[in-house]
């Protein structure tokens, strides 16, 4: 490839941060990354690679010429700008809820369905990062087993919220130890010393579009409509790495636990970590700024047939989102995929 | 009744602290109230209606003439002091983990199996925090309905460990506002914006003993042996109020939400928090120094035949410790069950 340039929206954002981070360890053949963000950042710089490169306008005429476009700027740019990237012949994979449930568009978890990417018509969408966590972990178990209901309960970090929310946690933590008056901003209550069980609006069944958004992208991943998911999301005052509490029932018998930890520890994107004679479990200050999918606390659920528990945690702003945003494009030029069908 | 001698054992601690607290506004026709600690904090003083209370040593003949003893001042003074007091003739209403499964040995829920209280032979366990809120909850679901399973994930607060835990929160807050090495002393890891899938201590069977706890107590609480409970303790930076995502299932059909939610706020206990359209749902920070249980989130599950699922909160310190004992002495004294079988 003589040229690949890709672009970043939303570049000075949390995980637009964290992409330009990841595109630095990238083994993408770039040849030119190029930053887009509102234009009221026009003209500021980030750091790449040690030197600054200037933020340009997320608009119409910056798409011209880039071959992929990582956007991570919001439902509302998404849905107003990825269009028009696709028209221009940039491949587009887009970090946003908009079109993930499209059925043109290839919804990918490169350890999980890459086979998907392939399909693409311009477009492919990054999965929720709730989502994405617990399929790298099931998956492995769902190919060999077969499970037919999750029950899942999310511990979920603010910096899913972007940065105004790992800001509005520091405030209050700030507020907090300082004795003064907490800041409520960003969320529609204190994060800080609280748990919210809250992340994105309510729908008319009771359940939140985060959890819906477990169900139906698990089922749209897997390609398996009839895959069960019951899910809880939680919001905890953690800056970065969301955990999860997974309950499984599969279909055929399950092994016992060595072979189940063996089973994922060779699974790609995975690491077990599961010792709790010695306090070695997951947890989200010691997964941040990795790109593994962390599995621990695995134990058979005694309550059903075959059933399993386990804790799942992964860098909410890498693996489920930045880092699995450039996987998609790595796997798209290593396979020569770019131009889709 | 002419005198009626309580003591509180573990009087300094996080849990007799609000014992002594429950007991001022509590209707119990005490005489005598008498803070008992460890022998290093004889002489210190607590307030009590305003007037200070010396405090004495827990000892053997501490407990002569005391009527009722409410422990809290861990499973090794309860080992050592309760069967001491019970000699002496006094009820014993233990907070600790020592005696709860012991056959002889009632453990009870004043809103959930009142009548189990009347069976005591001097000592009566006050069940662990998580499964006293979970089955407040669960209890008027369950007498209709008949659960099955339940899958809960907890969200606990760091009191639950006791004063030192409460104190390590807020110095590990202290040290990251400003800076600082953040001193672990409490729990094996950090537990500021951090999330430890770890309570109590492991069994072999890869569960914590506060997950067994959840299926066991609720066994012998419900008297139904055959109840299922999947559970995943989690501890998470909150001061106070333990959350529990519950996900159940049961024998018969469940009526609509609305009919839910009314069978719950006419349950003795419990409080109905369920309007997310405006952003109602229970939460920590809410909760504290209430003596209700609070339920929200509550909606069907469509994975299973009969499921729903729901989001409880109670102050661990009360209604999950402190609270819980003092009604049980006012059962007892009520109801004319002092003297037991």
């Amino acid at each position: 490839m003589e040229k690949l340039s890709v672009a970043v929206v939303g570049a000075m954002g949390a995980v637009g941060t964290q992409m330009l981070a990841t595109l630095e360890k990238s083994t993408l053949p770039y040849t030119e990354v190029i930053p887009l963000d509102a234009s009221k950042n026009k003209g500021k710089t980030v750091l790449f690679k040690g030197e600054p490169l200037v933020v340009k306008t997320a608009e119409k005429r910056a798409f011209r010429g880039i071959d992929i476009a990582l956007f991570s700027a919001g439902e509302g740019a998404s849905l107003a700008l990825a269009p028009i990237a696709v028209e221009e012949g940039t491949v587009v994979i887009d970090n946003s809820n908009a079109f993930r449930m499209e059925p043109w568009v290839p919804l990918v978890v490169p350890e999980v369905n890459p086979e998907a990417a392939q399909q693409h018509k311009g477009l492919i969408a990054n999965p929720n990062c709730s989502t994405i966590q617990m399929l790298v972990a099931l998956k492995p178990l769902h190919d060999r087993f077969k499970i037919k209901r999750i029950v899942v309960s999310t511990y979920q970090a603010v910096s899913g919220s972007g940065l105004p929310a790992i800001e509005e946690l520091n405030n209050q933590i700030t507020a907090y130890t300082g004795g003064q008056k907490i800041p409520v901003n960003i969320y529609p209550h204190q994060i800080a010393l609280n748990v919210l069980p809250h992340i994105d609006s309510f729908l008319d069944n009771g359940y939140t579009k985060e959890e819906m958004k477990m169900l139906n992208e698990t089922r749209k991943i897997l390609g398996d409509p009839d895959i069960m998911v019951a899910p809880t999301a939680a919001r905890v005052p953690v800056l970065r790495c969301h955990s999860e509490a997974i309950n499984i029932e599969t279909e055929k018998p399950l092994p016992d636990i060595s072979t189940i930890r063996a089973i994922l520890d060779q699974a790609p994107g995975v690491k077990v970590m599961d010792n709790p004679a010695n306090n070695v479990y997951p947890m989200p200050i010691y997964c941040q700024d990795t790109g593994k999918t962390f599995v621990g606390r695995i134990r058979k659920d005694f309550t059903v047939g075959n059933g399993l528990n386990m804790w799942v945690v992964a860098d909410n702003l890498l693996k489920g989102a930045a880092l699995n945003a450039v996987q998609i494009a790595e796997l798209l030029v290593e396979k020569n995929w770019l131009k889709g069908v």
